[in-house]
């Protein structure tokens, strides 16, 4: 038995923990562009990186280290992703830690960066971070900041994890995603620190799963970026921990926050879980839901609110996975919306699902009836906002 | 040696084929909605359909007759595709050629239909056209405009291919398609006629083989339609063939459709060709060309004239093909955009790129210097008004 807590803000929760975010100039009017995560004793830390050939300098960077190093630094910076910057990228990561470390002790510092692709960080004003860094603050809400690119607010969780012979511990993070956020977990930064007594293998058992089960289920446009990066920091600050009770919190907060990117998806207004049942094997009825959450048509049909289950067919059928129109049943929320025995939406059934589409969030079930295996992925509709923002980025 | 002539109109310019297009008030303001090919002499048909598991009613109609049956009627509607309508859906279209029975001599009709997917025909609606039509008519226009959907110009073409020995046969066709369509040949119709005395054989190895190279290279938005529908019929009004004279105007003709429907795709203003080269393989360069074709990120990057290779290169590595930030290269027509000496964007460049953006189409190269396979396909950019036309289409 465990009971866990929603506390306000984020890192600042953890013990042993310091994070700031301050301006180097990066971003315009001042916005928060530089901050980290420090511990006061080297962390264990599980990663979990982004798919893409591509990966970004400050990854190739981490990658260098042996096998479970120890860490007790994390700069982190938005504006410029140091991403196809070649060996050049990873040396400029190494002169910024080696500026660094003439302000303040560090053991195997890491980076992550998130921005525009191909262009060499500006060395002078990253560093320039360190005359104005607190590094013994604990302001989890201007690193959440200083993460930001295109998010429109601010994403971090802190949970209290109080176990049954009334001991605790604490587990904080903070995220930044908004749009090229792809089932396999793209342009998304999540940094989730710990005082709890986790082993090592359980924390990079927990983090695979937890991600499995949250930000590779969600897609806002398909596409997956270079930079992409979770990591779980543990420093051991409290004698106490339970897996279960850390499972459960871990996988609730990165749900949390994958629930929050797709909420703030470029230019989306509705969260929408597709889920696949009745398919052949776990592996069709994950590709029909990931191309439901992924196709433009359905996606453009969520933001104009109309019912038109056609699409939702159309886009199973297309994703090549065993169906057939005869055993097919098309749910919105509760309401069955195509069966065999039921092709033409009537008024009724027409208008309930124009009220079901209008809400915030809702489901689509898809029920193959061919077999018994089921997946859920989650996606957003594609707005005239989205384009926008997305034709405008680098400018 | 051949000659290949482009002549004004479409169909009516083969001999021993007759067409016409009329309303029946499917089409609001009177838009002509049903239409139809009728060949004097019963005709050789080949076809290539849609890939998706829910294939329409007409494609299964089609499917019941023997191999290698011959028509003499093709009756065609715009506005409902007749897909997701079960055995209904083909018993419908039995019954409507019935009532056509009854007014013209038929022989093994088929039937096409495109627009909104779950809905029964008006089988009264579709059988008054029968009243409406000329049956002598030869009116590739009317025919071409009947079977538009969201289409915003007429598509015909016909040419006339003159043989070294002073004989010569035609091959015309009209083509719809404008949203919708993915490299797996998607909600498109065309339909082909030739009065070239083909042998069978060839109609299918040569169909096939354009399709290939046309259809199946572009994307708009990477959804594959239930209706997709490639017709070739041949009624040998001519004595006249040369395989490879036919093959080059089959060819041609496809591809011009094809680039059609990119130029007229939803909301699009360009047509850009992605050519991914230096890969290890023909499946690789294919899966990376695609990729590109199909991004949202890099469809929005065309339509702000964004020269950011960043999106270029990050979807080349989520695609998951051999490559390496070392030995990529990215080209705008013949602009170094990239490479690993020549990484970030100076202004002559960005300004020389920006250029290139702004034309109507252009080519994107990418030698990913890992192989010698190479893959072209076809995409265009992603607007506002893309969003606007599929967030309202059914309304």
């Amino acid at each position: 038995m465990f009971s866990i807590f929603s506390l306000k803000s984020g890192i600042s929760n953890v013990k042993g923990f310091f994070c700031d975010g301050v301006s180097v100039g990066m971003k315009p009017n001042g916005g928060l562009d530089v901050g980290f995560i420090r511990s006061e004793t080297p962390c264990d830390i599980s990663a979990t990186f982004t798919t893409n050939r591509f990966q970004a300098s400050p990854i190739k960077h981490y990658q260098r280290y042996p096998k479970d190093f120890k860490t007790n630094f994390l700069l982190v910076n938005s504006k410029n992703a140091n991403a196809m910057t070649g060996e050049q990228g990873i040396r400029d990561i190494d002169e910024i830690f080696n500026r660094l470390s003439q302000k303040i002790s560090i053991e195997n510092p890491i980076m992550s960066s998130t921005g525009v692709i191909g262009y060499r960080l500006d060395i002078d004003k990253i560093t320039s971070s360190f005359n104005k860094f607190d590094f013994s603050a604990k302001d989890s809400t201007k690193l959440a900041e200083a993460i930001m690119t295109t998010d429109s607010f601010k994403k971090e969780l802190a949970f209290e994890v109080k176990l049954e012979d009334g001991s605790s511990f604490n587990i904080a993070g903070v995220c930044k995603g908004a749009g090229m956020i792809n089932p396999a977990m793209a342009t998304m930064l999540c940094f989730v620190t710990t005082d709890a007594n986790i082993p090592k293998e359980d924390m990079d058992e927990l983090l695979k799963d937890a991600v499995e089960q949250s930000f590779n289920r969600i897609s806002v446009d398909g596409d997956t970026s270079t930079n992409d990066t979770v990591f779980l920091l543990a420093n051991r600050a409290t004698p106490n921990y339970n897996k279960e009770a850390f499972r459960e919190a871990l996988n609730r907060m990165l749900f949390e926050f994958a629930m929050m990117i797709l909420r703030d998806g470029e230019g989306s207004n509705k969260v929408v879980a597709f889920t696949v049942k009745g398919a052949k094997s776990k592996e069709e009825a994950k590709i029909a839901s990931k191309a439901l959450s992924n196709s433009l048509l359905v996606k453009t049909a969520l933001f104009g609110e109309d019912p038109n289950w056609g699409r939702i067919a159309s886009t199973i059928g297309a994703s090549g996975v065993e169906c057939s129109e005869e055993s097919l049943e098309i749910y919105y929320d509760d309401l069955l919306i195509y069966s065999k025995d039921k092709r033409e939406l009537d008024q009724e059934t027409e208008e309930r699902a124009y009220q079901i589409m209008k809400q915030d969030s809702f489901k689509i079930v898809c029920d193959l009836g061919v077999g018994e295996a089921e997946f859920t992925s989650f996606g957003c509709d594609l707005s005239y906002e989205y384009v926008k923002i997305n034709a405008e980025y680098r400018t």
